[in-house]
């Protein structure tokens, strides 16, 4: 029987590196019931064991291939809605129907996870080399001096194109004209650097007119110094510090203390080729306890990357119509060349290292 | 054009013998109105003529390949919706518009039926081997001492699925668990018999609570002796034997009398590689003037069935998903394993003899 | 990422030929706002110029291809919606955000247009053979001795198909009992003709009771003499010559004027190779100025053909279903296959043509 779905088959040329943590959830969507999810290709059921520790295993029980995350917990296992057959946290088999021995061999694969800056994160690769030190830096999103929401969007595009909107900015005149837009966007300069492992997009634009929603945030509309510095960490998180201050404040110079300042946190975990999780929050450092205006920013970021998702499915349908054909890039495209660059040297490093394993084997 | 559905293509490697009865419909099903169904990647159109005889033809016109279900009858023939061909029960077309002279090639394949035990069943293969003596046996279904009604599923799985689940009723405890489920039964030791055409699984159950399902129909909960007797005949036909007696009222020694005796009778005809149609009837050998219980034994059935198809689906999306990935098999899994090889046989029969059939031609 | 529709694919074994104008829109249909039309597999985006002139470009921004109509227009220009990059009518690019320097490689196709006879006609195949002179004769659409009106149907079958069916009208007998058809069509001999770009089938009902359709346009129902004359133009144009007058008025030799006579305008463009754009429109030459009788009549002949889409949708169906079969031929089918062959001269002439130019470059 052929696959139904034509992703898993064009995830033989993987573009994504496996070694690497993947943000699967929000802390608040695992829980004491069976959650499925396939990220990178693989399917998955996640939940917590009574003891509140996360559990991610393979959605497909040994026997028979059923998804497990039809069955229910046991305790900390989860049980087969099928025939009952039982798994622990380590995916080994510790109940079969009618028979007494179990067979050593009956498990399902258990993939390393770690909880932190309020997601729930897994190791696609190696589990050996599943350092939580490598997790990407979100720490915003749990830090006392900085409040804020967010949420998960199942977005059908490749993970990429979501990288790509985020680390150039000029689309927000052009998608986000009524809130977000500034025609400065697209003209101001910005200035790309990068190291091993992070590529950054910094643009400032002085002396503009905010556009409406940071006039809100300012509480009142004055010419104002703007900044937009995107941050990216391989594979796929974007942390980009925004906001405005009165113009002559200081803000250029680093006292941004007469200014508002937000950082719209984003990872990004590809689901099949053409589909992924986006797990986004928006934070600030000021009115720390305003939860009527949390509610409002994640209402209003919703409204924002609803306008992106319409353009990113889009753009996805075109690239299935227009199969083989590459994009062009404009200068504006530099942080994210750089990005795509960062994550394919992963994924070649990934299959250097398993090309040579191969012939070390082979000896 | 390419097919906009897989299945075809992967029928040139078929999962079942074509040299064999399937069940294309309940007796009711066929008659004056034109019933398309596919069985076996085969498109057929049914029909009674007006004598109520079953016909079985080709349902895609000679000229231009419409369903000929989209015409309509004129006696004993189907008349095409498009130019008026008029095809007769033996496939062979009548009638040609602006045109004297018939095309002597014009015609639509015809199959062999023969109604039997309340079904109207199709012979897929070579039409000289289609013995109405080898029809399945479920002659319960119109047997005087025997009542009951049943219905017609179509399932989206491929049909060795739906054997495999009916061959182990182990998964009743799992499945089925507020009706017929029963921790014993998925304890209680079976025995496993087979012959060149029959496998037979047999459970019984000593001393035991039964669930409410029997409960009800024994009209009293006392410990009983409970019977699983489980009988597959190739390709796709499964009898099961069950009931339930009051303990030390000699059901296992053969005396039923002070116990309730009921047969499931299944079979499942292929559609394509992933779904199939499911034929199931429930009779039993007391009340049988009582059409309430009829009716509620077959509504009954058919709410257990609706919970093994939310199973047979999901478990056919992940094979779908885990494509080429294998079973393993429990002990549970005897008669399955059995079924399966009886029907892995018949299609290796046929592909030997249709190779030696070419090797003689080509001499 | 593979194609989620099967047909771009299978285009390269393209079923029509390319130097030729297709219908892309009724006049109407092309306005200031960005209409996304697929012809002949590829994706147009097509608008009217400040001036009214029609511009019909590549729906691909040459960026990062989304789709160009989901921007907005700027004067002549055309604005992408994700980063602003503006094409001009001819497909150059004149805007590109954050750079001075337009890249001269920046364009997207753009494919000639011609308004005529109230369609938009787009040429897909070499430019410098698009001359206005060969597209199809369809005046009468746009004569004043002549009224009526039509619409666009888009069908889920290959174009041909539709061809199929408008060349040969003994199917009105079995497809449109209840309004045109007629038994004697289906008995009634007929006549072909071919030339160089056109094929004529000719049908002459004489002395017939005129099908409630005809009895209504004549206002009584007498005796009459009946006509189709069918006229192909290649590759996918169809203009229909129908009507009746009572017998002995001299309709057969000429004079027509105590019948009604009407002409059902056909253009037939290939989407994909299983969908089509058919535009039609009916138009008289009685009762010019009665609109309620246009109303009617578009109304009425909405009703027939959307019996001829069901049709035509399940024959496509089936022959998916049956990969690979073909078709074969009664006498009727005569004016079809002459308008294939004109259609496949056309196809074959192409391929050699791009043979020898290769043929020659390579020397």
């Amino acid at each position: 029987m052929p696959p139904t779905d034509p992703a898993p088959a064009t995830f033989t040329h993987s573009d994504f590196p496996k070694n690497a943590w993947y943000a699967a959830a929000w802390d608040t969507e695992v829980n004491r019931r069976l959650l499925p999810r396939t990220i990178c290709g693989r399917h998955l059921v996640l939940y917590r064991r009574t003891d509140e520790v996360c559990v991610a295993l393979e959605n497909a029980c040994w026997h028979r291939l059923l998804p497990l995350s039809q069955g229910r917990l046991d305790g900390d296992d989860v049980v087969c809605g099928y025939h009952g057959l039982a798994y622990n946290p380590q995916g080994r088999c510790v109940y079969m129907p009618s028979q007494q021995t179990i067979n050593p061999a009956a498990c399902v694969r258990s993939y390393p996870v770690f909880e932190k800056h309020r997601f729930v994160w897994v190791w696609t690769g190696d589990p050996a080399q599943a350092d939580p030190g490598k997790i990407p830096d979100l720490h915003w999103n749990q830090d006392p001096e900085w409040a804020g929401d967010g949420e998960t969007i199942h977005v059908h595009c490749n993970y990429k194109l979501v990288l790509d909107n985020l680390m150039d900015l000029t689309h927000e005149t052009f998608v986000h004209g009524s809130s977000l837009g500034h025609r400065e966007i697209a003209e101001a300069p910005f200035h790309v650097t990068h190291g091993p492992n992070h590529a950054t997009v910094t643009r400032w634009m002085h002396n503009v007119n905010p556009p409406p929603f940071w006039s809100m945030q300012l509480g009142r509309s004055v010419p104002c110094d703007r900044w937009q510095i995107i941050t990216f960490e391989a594979p796929s998180t974007i942390s980009i510090d925004v906001g405005v201050a009165p113009i002559g404040t200081g803000a250029p110079q680093g006292d941004r203390s007469q200014g508002v300042n937000g950082r719209v946190l984003n990872t990004v975990t590809p689901e099949t080729d053409t589909s992924c999780h986006y797990f986004w929050a928006f934070v600030r450092n000021y009115k720390l306890q305003d939860q009527s205006l949390t509610t409002r920013l994640r209402e209003g970021v919703h409204h924002v990357f609803s306008e992106d998702e319409l353009i990113l499915e889009a753009q996805q349908r075109a690239m299935n119509e227009n199969y083989g054909r590459t994009f062009y890039n404009l200068n504006i495209d530099a942080g994210a060349m750089w990005a795509r660059r960062l994550i394919d040297e992963r994924i070649e490093a990934e299959r250097t290292w398993a090309q040579e394993a191969k012939e070390y084997a082979a000896r």
